[in-house]
């Protein structure tokens, strides 16, 4: 039984993690903080009423070293790199879910997310938390970067390929689309009800700090992969991502062959599910759990593999592989929790 | 052809009534203002974009009396009561969509608005701009309180039964759903998508300023009838009131007589429809439209009558009936724009 | 450990029965069936490929009595009460979430459901399973009633005021909104997403087979009760209940001192949760939990009670009482597989 | 004035045509029909209510003849090739907005809608009706093949960049999504609301009929352009078609010079609105008009574009478009009943 902490509990994210920990059997949480709400949970979130009696505290680090083992960052960029170094210094595991440690160069970091970073030793030293393709070193990590909600859902699905047949890809196009909560719970005209309701559209057209996140980390297994488009959408509900990924590729392919590769790829992890190839995945299949769903077509005369993958960006995009990565680290059942 | 300005045309409903008058054909929108947004109206709202080439600036009353002939108010309450003598004062007609000159007396607005009324004199002469009960009134008015969007499903509901039959009514309770875009556009956590869509709730139970205004029309046709009960809640979509009344009598009731009453009551009324007994109104056969449905059911065991109204709150509990009213002020066909 | 058959699987309600079951520690299914569907699971409902092997079959009772202890039956009414008697003479227990078994009388049941009742002996013996009312009958129990949907939300709202404070009450009306999984999954135009999506309307007013099993219920804890009016209403979101339930009182009534008398009936209760004064319940806080979120208001002056009580209709109004009620029936911890 | 008839005015293209024609100074309805809904227009569509007396009839061409000038087909394919040839005999004008006359050859309709044509004379002879290519022929035209929803979307985005630049495109990804009404109004379980609603998926991937509808248009100004790529999904939500367009060039490119090629195009179309640069298209922008929204973004280095294009896919996608193509038929006001 490990003590757990989890600071950023008012937002999505760490809301998320406090609902999967409740239910886990070894960890145990003995510490909640956020900066705007104080007092009782479910003063904040009222659905943990009967179920904790957690009181959400300003975020203070010496209790919160006192009181726990490991720690969940569920805040704002540039808030994680402040905390981090000091929770590590005292001994503590780190599990960053914002965009602070994934970005492995202070270069990449400052084009994409505007600012210095401040923590640069421990930029370096932080692990990739997806368990799909880091799962030894997160094992052995005391900072687990945990992926960003779209990496996630596009690196699932261009491993395989890009692992087996980097020499095969002309081009990746990433069309993304998901739910309102990846957006964050702040104040903002922009996401209100009634302008986003009924509505639809693209933002940060080829400019989103997710991308150069893929990037880099298909680079690790495909290293001279071109780099890859990326356009994400808002889709009116709540929970979900879908990517559709378009691979152009410069020689004949068989899409059962490619389907072959993906199902042997993925054949012993827990969360990733190839579907067979009649079937297209969809959100709802996906939502409140931590799978991913991929899916896969193509057009063979024209050398084009269409791949469409799925997760609900709270849990496989955000908490969910962060418990997993918790998981991993303490030695405990992989899935523990997350079924 | 009359010069018409919407001060307050970056909220939904300054939209709407923009909306309806670029349709027009007897009224020119001149001007248009809002106090954070200015520049080319389609900065503000894409939708206008080669439609009008009007720009939106910070209210300036000079301007406002030098380019209008009559201006609709689409402010929140308390910004009505400052502009609006001034308008009059100038010649111009005021249709104010606030709340500000409903509740006819100092101590009744400020028992609900929690603060003092400015223009006592206006408060006791501004029209209540419901034409089923004051079309007559309407037409000689300089200054008009456009309904609130609850009190016209409720009092278009309740006035048959209320002017022909108050001594049988016991008890109204009236349980009332609105869409979110009569919450307004401010950047609020409570309005995110993320914290409504797939929710509902009551709000202000007992307590909304809307249950006054409902009390005091219906006093003005049934004096005696004993106060009413309004609980509000808010539907997880854009548009659309559903207002279910409950009906106590206090004696036997006959479904079919009273269909016939308020048949004839609503006979000549080009905007309200009373379903045959067999039906329900639904929100969506009257969104973008201005008419107001109304479905009656009963149990005549127990002298209980079910009433259910429905509206679009943006058009005839909003602007559309502003329009209704313009188009009533100025001997205008009643449904110009509006059908 | 005990086995465990659903009969009905490929329906909403058979499915969150299977969804709860598969966290269960002490029951495993080892039956599913469906008429319409069969093969594997993931072929009905695609969230279960990875998670479990079952094979839907269309039901056959002689493997169902080979394979169970005790059957869920998520079927229709008039499928319940062909299948029932078959089950409990070869010694299996039954929970059937279909209103066959609700209304304790052949007369109330044709009255309600239109068709003759065929099975009378069991109508009498079932036991209604809202563990609130009957914990200590559902452990003794062979056959159990599990509570419709909208019945659930209002017996756990009234019953305390009904057991403690009959005589105070003149009238009840219950103002009911669900969301749509409470219709089925029957392929209907009336229940297409173009017909429902931004629509809200009142359906089977004053005439909803509910009624009966409110009044039924109450009448146990508070004989001589008026009977209740009861208006149900179709909300657009998948999921949860809210029913605001106006309660006319005969004399004074003080707020404070009712909300005691909820608090204290409830307070050893696992899945009740009575709001503070201050709060009004909402969906999104009882979604995907077995939670009944009661919120009080009242205006003294006029003796109105107005309460507001919450539930998700395929959790608490259907699986997952039904889950409790197996729970209580086999002596396993109350709260197991639904905290 | 002329008199038109709608055929299959029960399913939401035919409803939108009625709703369009309501407004129109120069068309009067005299005839409408469907084969499951007869009586009162407003049994069919109670939104009508009030606002026309019109009875829909099972379809009876002699009526249809006698009472019209001009038909609106809004039937399913294969229902539309059997009524033409009869109609067109006649003398009257047919808008058909199936597409049954939208694929030039009898092999390609066969291989698309996999049956065979059986109006070959008039497949050959009639006109696209997508006024911002053949506005032209249509003002000559007896028989209009309205466009389909997703190439309108396309078409409109692609054809400045076709007309004037092909030789620069090397391949084009359409990525399309769909609000439910563009499936239409059929009891199908997938169209449900508990199957749709707070999901999204792709489906027919590389399959969809409206993809050789888009090749075959696309090549009547670019003969030699690359066959292109379409993937649909369907978005949750009632109306409304975004197309994010990945344009891939073979070398470099300058947005603002394409997007100035983009204004020049559509300088003169009353429709097309070209956004500026910083800004992307919303549907709810274009939701309830007759307007394609586009918006331009480019990574200059990869030589890659990615166009956006939105529209109502019931309005601009076809009741919209087919009024505007009867307004160019009978030269009438362009924008009438539109704008």
């Amino acid at each position: 039984m490990i003590n757990v902490g989890i600071v950023g509990v008012s937002g999505y994210s760490g809301k998320e993690v406090l609902e999967l920990l409740l239910k886990h059997s070894q960890a145990r949480v003995t510490y909640v903080s956020a900066n705007n709400s104080h007092g009782k949970i479910e003063d904040i979130w009222p659905q943990f009423a009967g179920r904790t009696r957690l009181n959400c505290q300003r975020f203070d680090i010496e209790k919160a070293k006192k009181l726990c083992d490991l720690i969940f960052l569920a805040v704002p960029h540039t808030i994680s790199m402040k905390i981090t170094p000091k929770l590590l210094k005292a001994g503590l595991r780190v599990i960053d879910l914002s965009g602070d440690y994934r970005l492995k160069t202070s270069s990449l970091y400052k084009k994409w997310y505007k600012t210095t970073h401040q923590d640069l030793s421990n930029l370096k030293k932080a692990t990739y938390g997806l368990p799909e393709l880091y799962r030894e070193e997160i094992k052995k990590s005391n900072l687990i970067a945990n992926p960003g909600c779209y990496p996630t859902a596009a690196l699932i699905g261009l491993l395989p390929l890009a692992t087996t047949n980097s020499q095969l890809i002309s081009s990746i196009t990433i069309d993304a689309k998901s739910g309102v909560s990846g957006a964050g719970r702040k104040a903002s005209t922009q996401l209100l009800f009634g302008e986003l309701n009924e509505n639809f559209k693209a933002y940060k057209v080829l400019k989103h700090q997710h991308a150069p996140e893929i990037d880099l980390y298909l680079s690790k297994v495909a290293s001279k992969l071109k780099k890859i488009e990326f356009v994400p959408h808002l889709l009116p509900i709540n929970r979900g991502i879908l990517e559709t990924i378009y691979i152009r590729c410069n020689k004949t392919i068989k899409l059962k062959d490619i389907h072959q590769i993906y199902k042997r790829f993925y054949k012993t992890e827990p969360f990733v599910r190839i579907l067979p190839l009649s079937n297209q995945p969809e959100l709802k299949n996906v939502q409140h759990t931590n799978f991913c769903d991929i899916g896969l077509a193509a057009n063979e005369e024209k050398n084009l593999l269409v791949l469409t993958s799925v997760i609900d960006n709270l849990v496989k995009g955000a908490a969910g592989q962060a418990v997993q990565n918790m998981n991993i680290m303490n030695n405990f059942k992989e899935t523990e929790s997350l079924l």
